[in-house]
């Protein structure tokens, strides 16, 4: 699969995971443009890998991006900054560009040091076998636990995007995080980190498989202007949601341990930031995911986890259909629960707030004996 | 065992659980006083007895409580509150007294109406054997899933003081909810309100086995002043600590699924509450809890969730120990963590943020097999 025009990379085993997969991968702009924009986990507690790469993209300008798995460096210290500090000088060095326009993005386990002598070696590897042909290995050397790689691809007369990404949502063991990196050969406007987050907001940061937010989440935009084209703002922001919204429906479909896919529609909010604090107060109750895990249509829990959303309710005047099936009208019984049908992977909540006209949907899965056997035996 | 002085109750099984083991209990307060406080959920969501007991307790004045298990009369719309009022309005009559003084108390399953029939006869039943005997039958007449019922005493030379407890947490399936009752025979001061409360968020507000807060959760706080004692407000509110706290600590040993009791201790913090905050938000983070479960002595967990909390950090410098081992120094790791035990239940997690001076422990569970597969597996 080709990367867009502009754009090269390779990928390599450098030998940080055990199991001999790809787990290096080295992406460079080409230009003539070097247009940046990046989202970054909100968890306080941040990688090496992050504080270094938010001061690198602050200035707009990246022409390489340097993804491993395996390792994760984050809680290191002192050392992990200087190993990603590292890791871009290294990369600067033997592409000739500055390290200062190199982000750095790593996934794995948290308080481990990295093996740097097989990322500096594995550089050296990889900065000779640039190629523009490369997209499926960028997205295969970056997944940890994924048992897919995610691609998505968009295209029209003019520009192109492409877009990989790992991990599903913070589900992944360990918090073995969420990367992603979005390419486009379109000239790209002053306000793109606007747009980016916007579409982020809406997309990555609407999919929510654990609660639990990563040290080490990046979502990287790069724009080689390679089309010579300039998209409209929303021709742009439109083509980035589809990428973005593609690559989170493929995080989610994959995330650890789960069967089902739960999309929690919210419905007349009183506004979207209210409705979205209502999804995800139902996302992260454990209680309701367990029983989507047991085809339980047992409507009590949404309630009761809407109830502890910090929103504008009517308690007493919510509806919730389940899959189709109203279960619930004006916060009391209404249709046969047992109508609710559990056999596909897609299981739909629909909560009517009935106290506004904004709405939104946030993408969860259920909670599973195996999502509890991945996450309780991985670093031992 | 005997309930303290001027407290009578009688339970049955009324019907209302298929296992028949006693589901209603009735808790009189012959005086001379009917003094009062409650705390209640903080769920938006709240059942129908939760709605009236409210009303009850605002006036301070309570002369006796209905508790049944089998069913939470939550979410049951108009019906379910005037099935409330008519139980209310039945003890009442059987005990000659007002309505306006009976607390109702209702746990199990959200979204059923109650068998009233079974709930009425059982009143009459019950109203005619109150003695002063009965403590045990009304500490298991709460219980749902719990194993064991949970009862604490305080006595000294002039009051005592008997709780019971029934739930763990919100862990208990379908929000089966926690309810408390606490009897004592002292005199209270004006202000036993601000007094319980306080002991409520010092005792059951610092455990939390899965982040999910229940419909119905009641804790009642009735004196009988009986002993004709009225104790300082500090010796009052440490008999209460006494009381609350060993109820606390029996509702996370019988949590539902748990193999581990979890004590978070936050060190140092810049606020009280934000040491709360900062271990609620590890309470709550199932990759960590997974962990424990696997006696993975993970710490990244521990750092990952602590940067999720809304509270004032340094993350560069955080020191975790897990079971007495410092495994991260400064954010960084420090002694190996593979000499950490987790043989015993007890796991005690210290976080030291080093920001202030302030100090807390939330009590939590691990997350496990037994309670995804309880916790699917409920309702149908």
């Amino acid at each position: 699969m080709k990367l867009p025009s502009g754009f090269t990379a390779a990928s390599c085993a450098a030998g940080l995971k055990s199991s001999g997969a790809l787990d290096l991968t080295l992406i460079l702009n080409n230009g003539p443009k070097f247009d940046a924009a990046a989202v970054y986990t909100s968890n306080q507690v941040v990688a090496a890998p992050v504080i270094w790469s938010k001061q690198v993209t602050k200035e707009k300008i990246v022409r390489a991006a340097i993804l491993n798995s395996g390792g994760a460096n984050a809680c290191t210290g002192p050392q992990g900054f200087a190993d990603t500090h590292r890791t871009a000088e290294h990369v600067g060095e033997v592409l000739g560009i500055s390290s200062g326009e190199v982000v750095v993005c790593s996934t794995g386990l948290i308080g481990e040091l990295l093996p740097m002598e097989k990322i500096i070696s594995g550089i050296d590897q990889i900065s000779i076998a640039l190629s523009t042909d490369s997209l499926q290995d960028v997205a295969s050397a970056i997944m940890t636990t994924d048992s897919v790689s995610k691609i998505a691809n968009f295209k029209n007369d003019h520009f192109e995007i492409s877009g990989v990404a790992k991990g599903a949502g913070m589900l992944a063991p360990a918090l073995a995080t969420m990367l992603s990196v979005v390419m486009t050969d379109a000239l790209l406007p002053d306000n793109a980190q606007e747009i980016f987050q916007r579409v982020c907001d809406r997309t990555y940061n609407r999919i929510d498989s654990d609660g639990c937010t990563s040290t080490n989440d990046t979502v990287l935009l790069m724009g080689s202007g390679a089309s010579g084209f300039a998209p409209s703002e929303p021709e742009l922001e439109s083509a980035l949601m589809e990428i973005c919204g593609s690559l989170s429906q493929q995080l989610i479909a994959d995330a650890e341990g789960s069967t089902k896919t739960v999309a929690i529609e919210i419905k007349n909010a009183a506004s979207e930031s209210d409705a979205v604090e209502v999804a995800r107060a139902c996302a992260r109750n454990n209680l309701l995911k367990c029983a989507i895990f047991g085809g339980d249509p047992n409507w009590g829990r949404v309630l009761a986890a809407v109830g502890t959303a910090r929103a504008h309710l009517n308690p007493l005047d919510i509806d919730v259909t389940l899959n189709g099936v109203q279960v619930a009208r004006s916060s009391a019984p209404f249709e046969d629960r047992n109508k609710v049908s559990f056999e596909n992977r897609l299981v739909t909540i629909e909560v009517d707030l009935k106290v506004g006209s904004s709405n939104a949907t946030v993408f969860t899965n259920d909670l599973s004996h195996d999502y509890v056997h991945e996450n309780s035996a991985y670093a031992t």
